[in-house]
């Protein structure tokens, strides 16, 4: 709430409870700042309004924030997240969130992926959907075309890849745009295939793989870490 | 499934459809080959023995194959990953899987933690859970007394930690059991306390923090990625 009404243009209108109003002081004060209009309702109107059990009281009526991949690359951002065919909204929140944590400067979801905008998804991010860019396409290989032509190079996150993710010849302190597939099957061959690299997370134990969450944490803190050791 | 099998003393018997019994030869030789027994029943007792929604079609009975501390760090492991009041099992699954990717060698749940055996645990962790020790005790100051008597830095993860994960003070080849704690409130001070270094992932954008999971794997892989550098 307090991320949407800071987020210039997120928050549209806000619709809350009386004891809400009452013990929200400081974010009545950032929707009047922020021109936000805020409703006081009953607490049948907060219920019908919310698909969570227990609401608190408080909702914002939010713009949808995607923006064109174009508008995204104009930024001329150097560390970006591509999800393909993701459909777990919690894991597309999770992995928001992560990129913001890792100081990445946008997520693009492209292929058949689920709608970030999504309630569960939104709530996974914590906060994060309003920090950072998030563009949603359906075309892949032009979307990785697009990323490539703006000086990016593509790194596939795939326990096949032919580069271990720790490997001395990987730069990740290069412009990077990570590629995560779908939760289940992973990344198609031919979508690989559209790759500069194809990364794998190294495995020392004996499971076979790690989650899409999981994996993403790790490849792009190994990116982050990179990017900031100089 | 075959994790199981495979696992020396975790699965007691097998049920089984007709359908999935003509389907899996493989799991009905690796059951004959260990002396496990094989029942073949009909598909409502099936679906009454689980709660999945689609069941496969086989169930293993297995042994609860949780083992007390003192059995653990008898192995002289120098990496083990310990929860304490961690309630979810899916969260649980995850960080049991992770520390098997990253070649943990035990996974410790103290203090009042989801019980790891749980079904939707045993799920999450993809069959790591036969993969690595796993121990369970209530007892959160003991325990962490016991793993720094075996030679083990106890690591809390905190983001409100003094260290951070990729400062060069950090020794991560030394023998270490990363603490991490609940998934809404993170570690209790009284908690972090008895740890040898608070250690804070590093977050590079506006994140607040990362969820459990992934902290787990970004601490975890940091510790991989240094043990195996050598």
């Amino acid at each position: 709430m307090r991320e949407a009404l800071a987020h210039e243009r997120a928050a549209l209108e806000v619709f809350a409870t009386v004891d809400a109003t009452d013990q929200h002081t400081d974010l009545v004060e950032a929707a009047r700042r922020h021109e936000v209009p805020w409703h006081v309702v009953t607490d049948d109107v907060v219920e019908a309004m919310t698909d969570t059990v227990q609401p608190q009281g408080v909702i914002a009526r939010c713009a949808m924030l995607d923006r064109p991949l174009e508008a995204l690359l104009d930024r001329s951002p150097t560390f970006l997240v591509v999800c393909a065919d993701v459909r777990d909204p919690g894991n597309a929140g999770a992995v928001i969130r992560c990129a913001d944590a890792a100081g990445a400067e946008g997520v693009v979801f492209v292929g058949d992926s689920v709608d970030p905008f999504n309630p569960k998804s939104v709530r996974a991010t914590v906060g994060s959907i309003f920090h950072l860019p998030i563009a949603v396409s359906r075309d892949i290989p032009g979307s990785l075309a697009a990323v490539q032509q703006a000086g990016m190079a593509v790194l596939a996150a795939d326990g096949k890849g032919d580069v271990g993710l720790f490997d001395d010849g990987l730069d990740l302190s290069a412009p990077t745009a990570w590629l995560m597939g779908n939760e289940a099957w992973g990344l198609p061959d031919e979508v690989s295939a559209l790759a500069d690299s194809i990364v794998a997370v190294p495995i020392f134990g004996r499971a076979e793989s790690l989650n899409l969450a999981t994996a993403a944490a790790v490849c792009l803190y190994a990116s982050a870490r990179a990017r900031n050791s100089h």
